[in-house]
């Protein structure tokens, strides 16, 4: 169930708060991404210390490893991997369309070929809801194709046409196993997708029918996938403002912290994004200043912090030229530094945008952010 | 300055404590590999928090990267990589006999080609000590030729002689340039290393003319080195027998656990090993148990912690199940985690030898363990 608390006056930004089965969570929020059971080569005893409320798993690849049956055993994903917050499924849609070999997309469900081993495998809306269920998800994504930017119209036509049924199946079993009525604490959350490539009246047609199916929340699917960084913000921003204002709405896969800033200040509650730990584990950090790549020779010498105000283990402890020579060594701390210190760097991101939109003053704080951060290297 | 506190009555073993300017160390001790300025995918945080007294560098790669202007720059290694406990730098003699290509071996020195970039460099005892002087070391090793099992006794004598003159120049230069006396806290101290293979009477002249050339310490080199198991006991055991009893002894990179067991049964005071690390990254763990190779197929859905009466973060935190999952899928936590509890174990196998000691009963202690310790997977 989603609260909403506060409405920013001087931009659409908005404070609210998600009921979940493992706790609530407070939004905006960024959601850190542990495809595979683990958020890459950060422990949970990190996430926590950095405040990270809410972590991602992803259905497609869970399923083929470690597979449902040792998942269950466990007692579900949280218990299999030792993580006791709340938890976000992706579908799985998008790993189906991208990683995947797709071989046959029907109106029942898609068939692949696993990106590991080439087995076959059948998923339809039903069985992604039940792979969810299995990993005890606390907020469920429905199954929708995702389709690559760019993408002719009638095809994305067509496509959203089967996502669409895709979402009334998804809810209709979803009630089944999960019993109707939703939000309450205890029970499973399911967000629909809102689709439709870069056709904004696609999008307003998506939105308009998942709305009528009804769901716990409304993701923004399929940006991210190749288009310009202003379609993205001109999509999030048109399907944000049609969504319901009492609803979480999830922009998907997004992204840098002007990204985030962007979709935040149209009205965005949730985000995740590989960028902190995948652009981490290449030495690249973030800061209030802009980005640094940390392998650069210029950092040999350096002896401050990534960044000297931030509170971060990595900042706190060592120094520019130690990580990059642990990069320069290929030693495994020098990407978990980094990791971790992208990671605290986007929830104090997300936390300082709370502090602003508490105060009435995002539009401020994004502008003033903006004006600092560079994308080339300082 | 070394202690001698205890000698066990049931063996060899001993007690004692060693003054270094970072801090006193109990012996015996186990010291954690961190060749490059880190410890392997573990933080200094973690070493801590594991009761890691001591950790070993190594001055022949930490000379080649990053290189010592950037470490003089930093004040030295402890600050370039954060550890401010004890830190032992091997001298890189066993480096440029095996990783680098040997150039030129000559009464000077050893010219080599460096590992990394085929860069020429010459190194000579006296450079060795400079070199481990820069990085603020603790504990330095001379310079040694470290021959390799098996070699011929004639090449192994006329190393040795070798070897002991480069002991002499390395003591003569450590005393102009640290001034006369030793063991003082805030002084550096330096070891000397017993060479001589697998032939007795060489070890013995090695220990006699070592021994009246007077150093901080004596380390037993030239063991593990490709030569069958009980050849290193026998050595070890010979060795420490000769030397004083008043100086600490060093049995260089060994070794699984029962060879530390064994070896601290002859009296040997520290040890250092990248078995606990390296194997960790491999998923080999150790336990009181044996030993388990936790990628093998039959963890896959063994919910127990690697080892259930282990208190360490992978142990208290997570399943072989989980663990053999992370090996599974590449990801950095599993080798992480396997890294962590292999350092505590041997912290832990370290604290109660020392407390057998204490009581003594070491004796019953080792043979009680390796009655217990299997080597197939458990």
């Amino acid at each position: 169930m989603f609260k909403l608390l506060h409405k920013d006056s001087s931009s659409k930004a908005r404070l609210g708060k998600l009921v979940t089965a493992h706790g609530e969570i407070n939004t905006p929020v960024f959601m850190v991404v542990g495809t595979q059971g683990t958020v890459k080569a950060i422990s949970n005893e990190e996430l926590k210390a950095n405040d990270v409320e809410i972590i991602l798993g992803n259905a497609y690849h869970l399923y083929l490893r470690p597979g449902l049956d040792i998942i269950k055993k466990a007692g579900g994903l949280h218990k299999f991997m030792g993580w006791d917050g709340p938890i976000l499924t992706d579908s799985g849609g998008y790993q189906v369309f991208s990683l995947a070999v797709l071989r046959k997309l029907s109106e029942e469900g898609a068939e692949f070929s696993s990106h590991i081993d080439g087995s076959k495998h059948f998923i339809t809306p039903e069985k992604v809801i039940d792979i969810q269920m299995a990993l005890g998800s606390d907020i469920m994504m429905m199954f929708d194709e995702c389709v690559h930017y760019p993408a002719a119209k009638d095809y994305v036509e067509q496509s959203l046409g089967l996502t669409t049924r895709w979402a009334r199946r998804s809810k209709e079993y979803y009630e089944r196993v999960q019993g109707p009525g939703s939000g309450v604490r205890g029970k499973k959350l399911l967000f629909g997708i809102v689709q439709g490539s870069t056709y904004l009246d696609l999008r307003k047609r998506a939105v308009e029918d998942l709305v009528n199916i009804g769901f716990d929340g409304y993701a923004i699917g399929g940006v991210s996938v190749g288009e310009p960084g202003n379609l993205i913000h001109e999509i999030a921003g048109y399907s944000a403002a049609l969504l319901p204002d009492d609803q979480a709405r999830y922009l998907m896969g997004v992204g840098t912290p002007p990204d985030i800033l962007n979709a935040m200040g149209e009205g965005v509650d949730m985000f995740d994004c590989v960028i902190p730990t995948r652009n981490g584990r290449n030495g690249q950090a973030f800061t209030w200043n802009g980005e640094l790549q940390l392998r650069n020779a210029e950092f040999k010498e350096d002896l401050r912090p990534i960044d000297p105000d931030c509170r971060c283990y990595a900042c706190r402890n060592h120094t520019r030229a130690y990580i990059r020579h642990l990069f320069n060594t290929q030693e495994i701390l020098g990407l978990r530094l980094v990791s971790l210190h992208n990671i605290h760097f986007y929830v104090k991101l997300i936390q300082h945008s709370r502090k602003a939109i508490q105060e009435n003053c995002f539009a401020k704080f994004k502008d003033d952010f903006m004006k600092k951060y560079k994308k080339e290297p300082i």
